[in-house]
């Protein structure tokens, strides 16, 4: 540490450490130094594991975060002549919610200036399921940004490296130091991207049930109230929603798969509860926004949300009418047992689509667009003994039989009652 | 992470963050991986942070430490015709205890192979002592090592690179991590050192109270009975002394100063606090290894001691009869008031010695040899105001004012009894 430092990296931990709380400056310097490199990444990460273990209090986590927004640009978009209005999901399987979702909320008169991430793990990323359309650009410039979102209404693409520089870093530390599951730190990291991403409102799903991060509705509850209280703090209008992933969303998990069943809803049909979730964020968005008298369920059937869909993706370089790529294999697995479909495994359906090619394990490997799952029947409906309830798509036959494992005891069929979640189990604002 | 590897380092700090206890085999991986560098310094940092907060138990502590041992080579003194004996001090100020112990435990008849550390902070380090002497050198080949000790029946030395390596490794991530004060750590970092050096039987010096590492008596009792535990469990006769640290121990405080005071003990005088200590040590070990009917208290009177530190100084390059360094400044402070020394805060004597030079504040900085503190009354004794309380040593008179800071209200003068900790605490085997 230079004599020069204001403050010292091993007091600062020490006082995370003893459950003190961290002052402005401690927060802000510390942030800055590991961006510049005078903390140290062993440094950085035992006082992330304090964190983690003794926690941050919600003034603590709102400098945290408001420290990382600094350590890069933050965008601006007063020229639109249209308010801004983003949604952020904490990520599920088949989550594809955004594809159709951006270009409907932008057809209803509010500008989607949406930055995506990618997968990792068992959950999809939206750049992921984009980069299955032909030609489809995920990084674009500020300027490109710009252009799309006045053409368009909508724009969907990568956060360039300018933005929040300090929550990079600290992630890719966090991903090998066991200190991603902590609310404080993945607050201020979706936070601090969505702030700095300059939206003036922000509808939050938070994921909840087997196939979420946050499985646990209390701590989906958390970290819901959390990111309000940061979206708030920092003047963006904001609201979450908890919502149910215990069961996959949709019939489709898979980048080329989700982007069909993603076209199919553009198109006025598509799975119930992805139409339904689609329209409940919709709504939500241009409400807070101010946006009244406009019918996004008739945005849908009018074509006129697909519309903006053809718009975008031309704009990103993307070709709408290319076919989407399909998976050199297919495997279809047949139900065991007559009855009803009573639950289905979100986690375990996530896990296989990853395997089969669709998701990666580690940041910078490359995903299958053609490969994932087609759910053919999900909980409530009805089902004979013999027929498909799974197929699943690769590249690579070899993964069948790892998807296939995971699958396994991954819906129960019977006569007693469904037990699932409500696709909407709380909203907080 | 290679493929080759057995374990995931993310998986074992989530298993500790998660307050999982480790099991052998992870221990035994993340302990050789973190030596040869497969496990990298920001995962280790974080484990030791989760190992700090969340514990581990007697069982994994007592694996940490083989690992650690198990890191580097293993010493054996199973050659020498004597039962081998070593005493450790969990450091504090003015314990120059060593010093005369080691010559006087082996003029009575057992093999001392003590390897010593050097200061850090507010307490000194035994090997910072002994170079004061001219021409005593602290590193020495094993060979050497073993001559010295059949030549004169004790040694004083560095530990060699070769032993508890991972031990090395770690304490300087500790150091710059906040991670030093977690009981694990320390008791695991001080046995692994000593059951490698190869002693038979070890009597531990656990010191407590304001100048000690550890303050709280029941922590000092807690370190103390783990670091028994695990002396025991590696087949090492171990005892512990819990003894006081809340007043400086002798009337010096810095290299040559105690190495002085120690002279003194040796000569069969010196302070009543300092030859009680070294003869109660002195009687703990000989009676730990079985040796009877030797008197430590005659063996300081006759000169028996004295003639071992004179040959085992002399066989490490040191001149016995050198001038021991003084230094070029000296300034006395006086007392305030008049009465009886109720009270004399080890700490403040201790950062007062560190910031007129005896010690350093970063590993590798150098020390002077004369700097420290005479101290002329010590607490239940009169003094008259205007009398020298204090003598301040250096050979840089711009400290004396930052010294002088931190001695101003370290004695309290007045008529009520003095309030004091016993010598020794408590007893633990």
């Amino acid at each position: 540490m230079s004599a020069l430092e204001p403050f010292s990296a091993v007091e600062i931990i020490a006082a995370k450490r003893d459950k003190a709380v961290l002052t402005n400056p401690q927060i802000d310097w510390v942030i800055d130094a590991y961006t510049r490199g005078a903390v140290a990444d062993e440094q950085m990460s035992a006082l992330l594991m304090a964190i983690l273990l003794n926690g941050m209090n919600s003034q603590e986590i709102s400098r945290w975060t408001n420290a990382m927004i600094n350590s890069g640009e933050k965008m601006n978009w007063s020229m639109l002549d249209r308010p801004t209005v983003d949604k952020h999901s904490t990520g599920g399987v088949g989550d594809k919610i955004t594809l159709p979702l951006a270009p409907l909320v932008a057809a209803c008169g509010a500008a989607v200036p949406q930055l995506s991430g990618r997968g990792l793990g068992h959950t999809g990323g939206t750049l992921d399921k984009l980069e299955a359309i032909a030609g489809w650009q995920a990084s674009l410039s500020n300027e490109k940004m710009l252009q799309v979102l006045q053409e368009c209404g909508a724009v969907i693409c990568a956060a360039g490296a300018g933005l929040a520089p300090a929550d990079k870093k600290l992630y890719a530390l966090r991903d090998v130091t066991a200190t991603v599951e902590a609310i404080p730190l993945i607050a201020s990291s979706i936070m601090s991207k969505k702030i700095a991403e300059g939206t003036s409102a922000l509808v939050l799903d938070v994921k909840t049930g087997s196939g979420a991060f946050m499985s646990d509705p209390l701590k989906a509850r958390e970290l819901a109230q959390t990111m309000v209280g940061l979206g708030k703090d920092a003047g963006v209008k904001t609201l979450a929603l908890v919502t149910a992933m215990d069961v996959p969303l949709g019939l489709t998990a898979g980048n080329a798969l989700e982007v069909r069943e993603s076209l199919e809803v553009l198109a006025g049909g598509g799975p119930a509860d992805v139409v339904e979730l689609t329209i409940i964020f919709a709504r939500e968005m241009l409400e807070l926004v101010g946006i009244k008298g406009k019918d996004p369920e008739r945005a849908l059937k009018d074509g006129s949300a697909m519309d903006v869909w053809r718009k975008m993706i031309s704009a990103q370089g993307g070709n709408p009418d290319a076919p989407l790529p399909v998976a050199k294999e297919k495997l279809t697995i047949s139900a065991d047992a007559s009855g009803t479909v009573l639950s289905m495994d979100a986690m375990s359906v996530g896990v296989a689509a990853w395997r089969l090619g669709a998701g990666r394990s580690r940041q910078g490997e490359s995903v299958q667009s053609g490969a994932g799952i087609e759910i053919h029947k999900k909980p409530g409906e009805k089902i004979v003994a013999g027929e498909p309830l799974y197929t699943l798509h690769t590249d690579t036959p070899e993964r069948f039989a790892r998807a296939q494992e995971v699958l396994e005891g991954s819906v129960a069929i019977g006569s007693t009652d469904v037990k699932r979640l409500p696709l909407i189990v709380e909203r907080i604002n």
